[in-house]
């Protein structure tokens, strides 16, 4: 019955599956198929079993907070449940439910987020975001009249792909370099970027330069929007887990020999932008404050989020 | 006796003569060697022939702020000279002292603004500016201990060039893109940086970028300072002139395919910082406040900087 | 058994029920009586004829939020009924729950907001909000000795009827123009205001002016507080809907002939003042800051309110 | 059987059992034992001695938030009980859960909170707070390498006590005095201070001092958090309550005859930190925004805490 | 010969000289004519003279900075004077200077002024400044495609002179009640204004609600530019005195009868906008920075200044 | 001749003359005295002499901004005098005209500073400066009614000083702990501090805690004013002089044995507040904002402060 979950544990960890939303479908999908063929009747048996199903799965990736949120949402009624047969429906129901949900989040945001948009505006977004570009798309596609900054983003310049999206979805999008933020800001309505990770606090932790927009953005009163699916909150981050920022090789940003030995360069993935800097955060589950992140937390993994600690 | 006038503006003109410093220089000397060699002993014809002669080297280069005031800094005396004598004394040594004065202005600012820099500093730079690379090589030559971030300053990345020149002048230094300024900020206790232009009213034109760097310096309450000779104080933003940001080519940020035809590309070479972002301006006639360039133009010009208008 | 339904609408198209409170207990009651009389014990039947009736109220007034969030607080525990009766019971009792409730609300908020004012406060209120002055004229009446400022608020001038409500309760106060507000704020201990609508993220849209007044407060460290009943909460914010600001007539403005023709006269109702202006949320369920809008909503209409989007 | 009642509420009154957390706990034990001991098996009965039992405590320390917290959990479930029997399970159990969470909070929140502390942190604490010193003294158990300012809190000098504190947790500690924090501050990552009182929108009622320290760190870009057990949340400010600040004696500031007849000294225990400085509450509950408090709330104490207004 | 000095006064007394500009080149005017008159050559008598001439055009209207500017501008040079002759003329050519001058400050200010603006800007003004308006005029007449948002400016409603001023000279602008100042300042670029008084320290005395407009712009990171002739600089203001802003009467704000008895009107002309909130103060001496002022006052008026302590 | 010279530098070192004013009053009035008396008639031996003389009198105390002050205002005309008998003019003028004018600063510096008071005001100080306890004193000989709030001022408790001083005064005056500047600031108007030294670029230099005291002073919008002599003006720090702020013993903040060994104090005698803290500093030279001081300064000591790098 474990090949369900060692299949997929393995396509995780060789990136067959990968992608926030793909990753985090694959674990509660494993998860409920393995209940749904579970035949010991045993309510304490089942416990545990799924407890090393669930590790299993996480160790496959261990950083994936969208990964981390499937697993749990999935055994969120597993503690409370006072037979086999209703932990077992539990696991079912709740895994296949965050399947569902995770499938049409992009889209709800896309749905929702675009409403914020009004014909004339002239938006701003960030890197490579596909909710941050969906609700752009949208916007287009119901007929609104937008033009749209796009940073470069470097040094992967993932503004590149983004320029590519955005014009194959009719946008009129101009490229512009990561120092042109600010001047370009004064002529901006409301930014769009994405989330890497969301923590209980209402932090964004997104790619690096994300924060400088955002800083941009309050001095010029723009509206600034982080488009995230719920199950990029980290639950973990409740109970002090930092998002470990990762630091990038050297030869992302410069070519062999075109610095001397003894440069350094420092080059972060990512950065964090207090709460204090989000206007709107746009989840498949509504807009919402960086405040209302904990409750909404608390509210989708139940009581047993506080056993995390 | 035209001749050196005329040599003096096609050299500045066909770049044989470059940088501000040298510019502003090459005219200073060229009105003093027009002035010495001068025979007609009358007043209101020299005023005129050094007035046409200004002229000419003006329109050599008429973006060129240096240049401008090194010309008007040559003539000055010229209007109350109440003999042709004293017009031609006046514009000789005139001309003289502001060539001397500039020629030396590199150092003093490099002495200056390094007195300002303590061991166990953290500092940051943008783009390659000679008068901050200066002042921080200067520290470095006195022992001090220092670390320093520079920016890679897309698209022409003359970060690139900044950590060439800091490492050859001994320094500690550490090469990021332009979107991680905000997360190292914490780190930096103080931001040099040079100056295209500053306006009457005390705002920096410099590298496309820098405004960034100085609103993310006011937040952490880093030190933001800006190295600038007054020759590049603009006296005629005093009058209203702007200063014209141009725009480049598209080519500096993209390669040819890489986005898709209708895609544009901003491409400003500079930005504007607000006076209220910058702590202090270091020339080499002191530190002071964006508050003193006004009172410091009229000291420079005289009475005869209101006939710009 | 329509009959409830179909005059309440028309009562409430016809503007013979108005105000947002008594609108909302209007349809909240019509619903119940509805419900009460209804025979027919078939669950999906009453579901359905139950939908068509909010579907009438709601659309004699589609933009009311308060009649939105009376007609939804109602029917909310329809879904998950298992039974005909359970659903009955339901609706009868959820939606007399929000009809005395909201009765009492303005009250509640009266007593809650008065507790915040010290005797020797000054306080300002903008425009005509009925919960606010209930805060003041409660902490009048306990005693309090407070002067307040009432704006004129142009171009319906309400301030007067403002003055007028407050004179008659006993306070002291005191009426100035709109551009008097920074000059004034200087005196100010705490700012009261109503409330139109407040989104999922906790701006609040007000009365034209309001969000001048509470950047005012903030760099002077007054304190701003918003008196609103929690059916001014918005939930169809969470899904993007944006609250249409109203432009009214140029003769709210300006006397015929007064202004040469070409001359625009822009007049919008209402503006939004950001959440993070705002200190306090006074509602009837207590004081919150604006980040805990979205999880009162959820709570307010339970898991339907996913279904809105 | 009210013996464990009027002894508690004497120890309490007597100062025999002091500090939050010991008092709260006395509270909510004495309730389960008195219902554990209760005999007259019937729920009116048992509901009406029940609340007299808890308003003995609650008069034994008026103002303790901590005291009120840990009665009102306790009692939570008494009113939707639906048998003598269910209601005295719900005390004894609620009772005795509060007990013993409150028990491990501390130990929860330096666990916490001493993840977000990194290896070269510098940190500063303000007063004399259990909660924050645990967080740095389980930080540098950890192993990892700070430093920390501790201020010394003028009048009473718990500064002294904190480095004293510190220095047995073999923490590298500096005493400043209040007026150097914002000097200190450039070189602060991370400010921990504790909590007398949060208010239900977020806003921090500590020793006089913290909101200077919180306006230093916002001016830095240093992050401010707060250690606070949740029965340090106030529910009564939900409904206007406003937290009374002790104003203390003269003679804490001044020794007889040192300032003139006539003289005042105003010297206030508390100072209130606007909800906008914090970037975390660290609480047993986890980590969160000064939005979620009320959710918080509403959620510990369930429906029963709207009946408080 | 005092004739000149009586009647030049008693214009003004009467309103028959009126306006800033005229009141201050009447009095200069008057007392360069009584200098060219003046017979006894003795520079004692002479100075003595002078001074009582000067008293006399003060006292015609002591609140008027304009005035006292043209008095002490054209009594500069009396007291180096080194004989009867030397004085006289520098009367007579002060006076004269200081009357040319001012008469060509507007339209200075108009040319200076509309160099910054940008065909397809959005401007602001408030209430109703002929050099902010001269500056907008000369813009449109210069071919700038421009919009203008002015404000209605209660109570005295000068927004309507102001329509009708830029309406006659062909701009597109937009009336909007003064609560409107902060919603449409998302859409503006600059914003001129004028000047009553500007202080020793760069604040600006104007119109009540300037203040307001300022900190919109502030928040928006529009630019905010005062127009002002340097005679509107208060050198008074240097040793302390402070502007007097005069209350007027409750019946510029409510017609009798509309507000009950008892009810405040608080009703002031002007407000203080702090330098801190200023980017450009346009004067006829080119563009400087709020910090220039208190040298251009000592510039203007020599040593002489530091006697009117 | 040297004996005035000698006695004056060793009863500056010996501190039988102290205080700003005394000291540099003393070392003008000794350099004038010394040129008075000199009768070499040979102007370079004169200059060589004075400069020595100037020496050893800077010798006598190096940090003393006043002495510099008054030494270089003594001697600025001695470079330009073109005969002995105008160098040695010039030098006893100057001295005698510099100690004239400081001895009367701090009485001007109160009757310039007491206007900006208004009866009703609430103010706040800090520290012990003679010229601000010199302005609020004066105000209150005026008549006016009027609050004060003094710090305690940590370590060495000058506010004692303070508030004896504003009670022989007749001041209505409170003492507060350093930590209680926030909480009371919201009731303050205006803020009078004295100043240690002014640099070039118009920061502050005060005693440690001034600027926490300006920066809650911003939070509340009361205005900041600083009360100096322009002999506080350093026009070394023009050339990058940084102001050495010593730190202070250990012993001032603790007493033996109440902290434990290895417990570190760090106690800094000043603190730096930012220009962008101040509204006004108000001089005998009247009231300017902080960017007039370059100005002033190269007013003061002429061309020849250029010579200082």
């Amino acid at each position: 019955m474990n090949d369900i979950i060692f299949s997929t544990a393995s396509d995780i960890r060789d990136m067959k599956v990968r992608g926030a939303g793909r990753i985090a479908r694959a674990g509660a999908l494993a998860l409920a198929a393995y209940a749904e063929a579970y035949t010991v009747r045993d309510l304490e048996q089942f416990r545990s079993d799924i407890r090393k199903a669930s590790d299993t799965l996480l160790d496959s990736r261990p950083t994936a907070v969208s990964l981390w949120n499937g697993v749990h949402a999935t055994v969120r009624g597993l503690k409370d449940a006072e037979s086999f047969e209703a932990a077992r429906e539990a696991v079912i129901a709740d895994g296949r439910r965050f399947a569902e949900e995770s499938e049409k989040a992009v889209q709800r945001i896309a749905r929702i987020g675009s409403k914020r948009i009004k014909s004339g505006d002239t938006l701003m977004t960030h890197c490579n975001s596909s909710a941050a570009i969906g609700v752009i798309a949208e916007a287009v596609r119901q007929g609104k009249d937008i033009k749209v900054y796009a940073t470069e983003s470097r040094p992967w310049r993932q503004g590149i792909l983004t320029v590519n999206d955005l014009s194959k979805a009719g946008v009129d999008v101009t490229l512009i370099i990561d120092s042109a933020v600010r001047t370009v800001m004064s002529r901006v309505d409301r930014v769009f970027v994405g989330a890497d990770t969301i923590t209980s606090s209402g932090s964004l932790i997104n790619k690096i330069g994300t924060s400088q927009v955002a800083m941009a953005a309050r001095e010029c009163r723009a509206e600034f929007n982080v488009c995230s699916e719920t199950y990029k909150f980290s639950p973990k981050t409740m109970f002090g887990d930092t998002v470990t920022i990762e630091e990038r090789n050297i030869d992302e940003v410069v070519r062999p020999g075109e610095i001397p030995e003894g440069v350094k360069v420092f080059n972060p993935v990512f950065d964090t932008t207090p709460a204090r800097y989000i206007d709107n955060i746009i989840t498949e589950l509504g807009i919402m404050s960086p405040g209302a992140v904990y409750g909404v937390m608390v509210r989708q993994l139940g009581d047993s989020i506080f056993n995390l600690e």
